[in-house]
């Protein structure tokens, strides 16, 4: 392996011990040391990536924002609904996806390092604006208010979902929150040509074709 | 003042201080002798409510299911989105509801103390079977899933307006997740029946009357 790709290897297995172990015990409770023994590395080899914690928080939360699977479709709406399952379907299998939830509902960890609300917020909204330029979507509404009140209850719906034992898999209950807010924000005649549905993120990733290593 | 009225409001004081705490540190942050400065009541006096943070903490999520100013209505779906709007606009001005969705969204707290979620979830639940009872709910909306996507996408709502400088107040944001959502499930008949305003639930509160101690 040439040393470049050793060194992509290595930041990439850092930063998914690093998102593991906040996954666990949040920001407060993660250390170095524990990153460390999750990396089965020594601490020359993380810290030549990442010299803190904190920057290795920052490194996780850089990499939760992601379209990875979303493919062109005929229906603007479509990729828009494609990128929330995508990441319901992935985020239980990804902890640098569940982290970034975690450290973006701790208000202290928020504090220091901010969220990436904004950008997914930003990300779909100007989906829902090209939906809506192309007639797909029902005049009266703001694709900025749209963007950030879907954002914010897929947020919702992973945090109480994730807390509840008897809840369904994540993209069940994010189909069913596409279910119910689609009819708000679609014009009616192409509200039945958009597939909503907790196989399709997987069949993406199929077509998708052989994994990049994720990210 | 009788003592038992005297140990009511002491008790309460105890609550809110403790709710304040909890609401500005998180769970592990919070100590007895900082809720104890804030409500500036002894410690024997605290004790002989409460015996343990891990208690006040429990105390606080007691209280935090209510559907205080909720009036009954001729739509049954008006008083489930009035329960919505009432909290919104409550919460940024009651410590203690605020302190319980900080609670519940910090794992630990949530692992020791669980949350009131299933609570909330229920409430609507029924508010929305019984609106589907008498028609005014769309034949295939399942009221628990509903409801349970409801109360997620309300408590997402909470979490990302509230970590947002530039974001809206609460109660606005809640009032763009409805219009969202009921389209998707309230027969299109009554849609335009609806109320779904940020002045409502302050109109609803005033009418309620002079309020009993808040709670």
């Amino acid at each position: 392996m040439a040393r470049q790709d050793r060194a992509i290897r290595t930041r990439r297995i850092c930063l998914e011990a690093a998102a593991e172990v906040f996954d666990e015990c949040g920001y407060e409770g993660a250390s170095i040391a524990a990153i460390l023994e999750r990396a089965g590395l020594t601490r020359g080899a993380l810290y030549f990536h990442f010299s803190s914690k904190e920057e290795l928080a920052r490194g996780v939360l850089a990499e939760a924002v992601t379209a990875e699977g979303v493919m062109p479709q005929p229906l603007k709406l479509q990729e828009w609904v494609d990128t929330a399952l995508l990441l319901a379907y992935r985020l239980p299998r990804e902890p640098v996806l569940s982290a970034s939830i975690r450290l973006s509902a701790d208000p202290r960890a928020r504090g220091l390092l901010g969220t990436r609300w904004p950008d997914w917020i930003a990300l779909g909204r100007d989906m829902i604006a090209e939906a809506k330029a192309r007639g797909e979507v029902m005049p009266h509404v703001d694709p900025l208010v749209a963007s950030r009140v879907t954002v914010a209850s897929w947020t919702g719906v992973q945090l109480v979902s994730g807390s509840q034992a008897d809840a369904p898999a994540l993209v069940d209950d994010i189909v069913a929150l596409f279910a119910l807010l689609l009819p708000g924000i679609a014009v009616p005649a192409i509200l039945t040509r958009l597939e909503v549905s907790a196989e399709r993120p997987a069949r993406l990733l199929a077509q998708a074709g052989p994994a990049a290593p994720a990210d």
